[in-house]
């Protein structure tokens, strides 16, 4: 069955704390996994709480790069959904998964929009 | 089994296809959205592609909602990842079905951030 979207959901366990409470590591870490799985950014947006946590999204033109962190508890959410066949999201994920120095690490792909069409006259993404 | 978030990743199929490619249209109802589940906006983003599709992000301080939109297939990938217990997804989730006409949908529910703690030592968000 093909779909329009593959969305990766990414547990990430036993994550070094300290890291993923800088908002600007986390910021340099997502910026760096989308350019690597070759997608292209469209916009981010960086978020810090108090008295810890970071939200970090990325709009890209294949769809998003999503990360939660919960540095009192070393857990980081991770998600990257994309459409087209060009995005490398298994790279984005190992390199994440290094730089946040993730002991445990959990993977679910989950296919989004699935069509009743010839495989064919699928279209991922916009022209431009 | 707690965890620290909830993830609804909804497929809605056979949407009103002009509707769901008017970017002042899925920004009402999506901010709209969060306002019904009880959550805190933070920053939205939303983005129009051409020549169609829309990419829409709120970050709140539960998390996300987003919404990516193909017209061309009636179908908007909906996804809100909250934390916390005071968030009325359900509500949310029926206003956008609603809102988009959606004839078919599928509400999948993924718990984020499974933990090996007591339960009543889990903090779910940020103190403020």
């Amino acid at each position: 069955m093909k779909a329009l979207g593959r969305h990766f959901i990414v547990e990430l366990y036993e994550c070094d704390s300290e890291l993923i409470n800088d908002t600007d590591a986390i910021e340099d870490i997502l910026l760096e996994s989308v350019k690597i799985s070759g997608a292209e950014i469209i916009k981010p947006v960086f978020h810090k709480f108090n008295p810890h946590g970071i939200t970090g999204i990325v709009v890209i033109a294949e769809s998003h790069f999503s990360i939660h962190t919960w540095p009192e508890y070393g857990y980081c959410a991770f998600d990257i959904f994309t459409c087209g066949e060009s995005i490398d999201n298994e790279e984005a994920i190992q390199y994440v998964r290094n730089e946040l120095k993730a002991r445990t690490i959990s993977v679910a792909e989950i296919k989004r929009g699935v069509l009743n069409l010839p495989v064919e006259e699928i279209r991922y993404k916009p022209d431009e």
